[in-house]
């Protein structure tokens, strides 16, 4: 069962990106999702409550999208929810990332010009998931928190 | 843009049935996702993290859920994630919920013995979203968070 | 980049279930889905047009399909989609399928009394995809058209 | 029950622009998408089979996707499936379109540069369907199959 999960919204902070010191990419930003609805009593279609979510990307998606993308773009995610609960000693919550296996610039916002720069991609599926990977995110998490 | 969301997982408590005021049949409960990862190094499949996610329906896949749907049954859901921040003025928090759509035991997991009920649909896309309904999801989240 | 697809819809033939040579259990049947729209000059909901899929399982979810479900039953389904061409030499065509992960009774429309068989599930994913399990897909796409 | 999907893949044909005696544009392309999987028995990942699909856009997203993306571009698209049959009297056939919500450039393949040109959406989810959608795009498949 897979839990892909697809979004579409607005970049709402400036996209922090970082190497780790195993030399991993990572790309981080938040994103508001807002759906609108149409309300028939007031016959007008209204904007839905927001749906905020941390969106995480690695390797060469992290690296094209720290040149590519900037706060208050339109933007298209699709990858794989998760919801954590965390507690860094002092406070404690619960974050809702995804992580991107796609993401673009949504042409239905603007125009954009691609300049395509990877040729046979690398292994997206790398379910092994190096130590390293989970390790950089604790990280990152652990940046975010403090 | 829909949020739309599916997910399979194990029901983690026992669902809370209720009918509001205004008549609106609600029921809830927690589930507990997991994906499986194919992990290379021990060439084995292990559980991932857990998703939790809170499901609740509303009219007639309420009412059926209440009498279908046990603590510990596999289901799958699909519905409109909604991820809301929630503070009752003592504590603060996330809440990670899934209005659902469609809901159903998961086969994988065992056999159903299904009795229609229903043979003309109610509005399942009932957009203008009557107050009531806002209403009692807030006494919901209340009733929870109190 | 997954490509799951989850539909709910009426199952509109009686299931065929076969097990292989090779000892393989399979089910499929097709599926009617179609979504309604409001239609604002109308004020009111009317069908839309209507997507057919055919659905297939293997293995255990097979076995549990076999048994619980039946022509005219209301299901949720979550799976692969494939759309395949095909020619058996006479005619040729495209072919929609899911092939699929979970599949279950909707519970909008009814109500379901589950058995639970399964308490450790056999690998959903498993993804050096024998050789057996494709030639069985052949045998009985060969079956469907000829 | 939403039908939405969503579908990474390669632009296969170049996109046909067009605007209607309604004044409504239109593009359209194929896409083909294909998910690799992990073969066990030869310890690498290996290309499934194709997916195609005709993607459609109307109204801003068909007008900035006939000046942003060409044949050869790695796109992220969400929306609408549509599966349909058709038979224009010669010849029949089942046709298989997404019916674009959102769509973009894919960064796990290259970088881009973004000039947002709309700054309050249009209707993307106009569900009184206009007869003349409808007619255009009859128009449109009258004349792939013609």
């Amino acid at each position: 069962m897979s839990e892909s999960f697809t979004v579409s919204g607005l970049v709402a902070t400036t996209p922090r990106h970082l190497v780790t010191q195993e030399g991993l990419p990572i790309t981080s930003f938040r994103l508001a999702s807002s759906k609108r609805r149409y309300d028939r009593s007031k016959k007008t279609w209204v904007d839905g409550e927001t749906n905020w979510f941390t969106i995480t990307s690695f390797r060469q998606l992290a690296i094209n999208s720290a040149s590519s993308v900037s706060k208050g773009d339109r933007i298209l995610v699709c990858g794989k929810l998760k919801v954590r609960d965390w507690d860094n000693g002092e406070r404690s919550g619960t974050s809702v990332e995804i992580e991107a296996e796609s993401l673009g610039h949504d042409l239905v916002w603007g125009t954009t010009e691609f300049n395509r720069t990877v040729l046979v991609r690398e292994d997206p599926e790398d379910d092994d998931s190096d130590a390293s990977e989970v390790e950089a995110e604790s990280q990152l998490v652990g940046a975010k928190s403090s």
